[in-house]
């Protein structure tokens, strides 16, 4: 079964068409991670670790995956991408999928060493190959480069049964200037533009449910944009941040999905990850840290089902 | 001194505006520097950090700067990124500024997040602030993400005496699109637009000698738009991959620097760390290795100035 047919499966099982962002930072860890910590970047990256695998454990049943940012891993430099390797490992080992939040771009045989590190092989000083370090299922990608900086994520994704999640649409005010503007391919904007790119690159990962791992990010924010994309994307996965804004649900997030209640995923970050700090202060025991988690989890998912239920009610789960 | 005059100053000092790119691919890494290396990451990792300590020792006293590209050290996961700080530290202990290339951008703390990890502070786990892991003097990021997705680089970058060159116009064609369309903000191309951020930010970080380390890309392949960008940002340096690309320094090149001779950095990656290719098969001598990468550096140097003392024959060195 093709990865996107296999993180399908696992969405109508759940009947969760959500995921939860990994963004550790320090100063919103609970005290008991940091607990015997030595003050180093070794000592940071372990409360990061621990504060991962209990939230992994907390929404492994109830999630199909989880988006780690890489940059927050990528403060404690070296230490911090140890800790990153540990996350997705542990993650995997938990029955989840993982889409590392890198939004890498470049060109060339630049862009294919970013594609081998998190989606494919890396070449070992004898000359064979090895899999990658990170073994992620999507990595995150920007545009900037062009469609041609795009070609190696997506060879290596058909190769290696992974997936991309191309930025397309962010939610940030300010992006509107870049992504709105008006190239020379047939008048459409940016976004529209690298959404055709990647429509006509999805058949390389198609699954049997109709749907790509070439996908794209489309933020929740512009509710007529994520209409206009999911349409010119008909076939990929639609990766949605934003949930918690003001009115996204109903008009951002709802139109990146098909009638099937399929195509895309919504992500929570901080809403989940941080929930204990509505209820409880940093010094949180680990059952109250993670019932706040899982709760947190249970309520985005259970929000987000029946909202695209009640506007689709013939979806297929 | 700020890091654009200290930077200028050693360009003044060596004749020199270029740098070396540290882009280590294992297939063109000669045999020497793989001998007793194990087939790991790790294995990998050691070959390229005595690779790039062999360069950094034949060019030092040739040229101001390296940039070593991110994407070929994140290939090898934490042991990778390992060989990366050390490479940087390498490259610092031996008199060289360090561009680290690696395209990053996000929005908000994420954005802070990277910028923290390559140019300025991170948090530990009591609460107080380290230097980042990485601690180099410019990195280079992309823009995708709109002009607030660029302030907490800028940021950085002020409080720390650090650079940043965000990506305005690259150098390979499918570029084009996307960096050409028309913005909304006046008229301006998507590249217009970025330079006129930049420009406007220049202030931030602007040194005695009229330049300021809030800086940009410039591919070499557009000799229009190099010069257009450069009138567009006067106080900005110019980052000028492409040198080796037919008829890249005459038209491309030139015009991304001042008539003071200033203003801009060429780059030279594989023409310079690979240039034993041209002479010896991957069994070269560690002499022969060394003296292919200081002959190409320093013929890279010489053609650079001398075609640009042709050209501005009153420059300021």
């Amino acid at each position: 079964m093709l990865l996107s047919d296999r993180l399908i499966k696992r969405i109508i099982d759940l009947k969760a068409p959500v995921i939860v962002g990994l963004d550790p930072t320090i100063d919103r860890i609970p005290a008991l991670f940091k607990e015997g910590k030595p003050n180093t970047f070794e000592g940071a990256a372990d409360c990061i670790l621990e504060f991962n695998k209990t939230i992994i454990d907390a929404v492994c049943e109830c999630v199909p995956a989880v988006k780690p940012q890489i940059a927050f891993y990528e403060l404690y430099g070296s230490a911090g991408i140890k800790a990153f390797e540990q996350t997705v490992a542990y993650a995997k080992s938990k029955g989840l999928f993982v889409i590392a939040d890198g939004k890498r771009n470049d060109i060339g045989n630049t862009a294919s060493a970013y594609a081998g590190a998190f989606l494919g092989e890396v070449p070992l000083p004898d000359g064979s190959f090895s899999l990658g370090p990170f073994g992620v299922d999507f990595l995150t990608v920007s545009p900037f480069l062009g469609a041609e900086s795009l070609e190696p994520f997506f060879e290596a994704a058909s190769a290696f049964d992974k997936g991309v999640f191309i930025l397309v649409r962010t939610s940030n005010p300010d992006s509107d200037v870049i992504q709105s503007a008006v190239t020379s391919s047939g008048g459409d904007s940016v976004s529209e533009y690298i959404a055709g790119v990647i429509d006509s690159n999805s058949s390389r990962c198609l699954g049997e449910h109709g749907y790509s791992s070439i996908g794209a990010v489309i933020g929740a924010t512009y509710p007529e944009d994520a209409a206009t994309l999911r349409s010119r994307m008909p076939k990929s996965l639609l990766l949605v941040p934003g949930y918690g804004a003001q009115g996204a649900k109903e008009a951002g997030i709802l139109p990146a999905f098909n009638p099937d209640g399929l195509g895309a995923v919504v992500v929570a970050s901080r809403s989940v990850i941080y929930a204990y700090e509505n209820e409880f202060s940093a010094v949180c025991s680990l059952s109250e840290f993670s019932s706040s988690v899982r709760l947190a989890a249970n309520l985005m998912r259970d929000d987000i089902y029946a909202a695209l239920k009640s506007k689709y009610p013939g979806m297929v789960y």
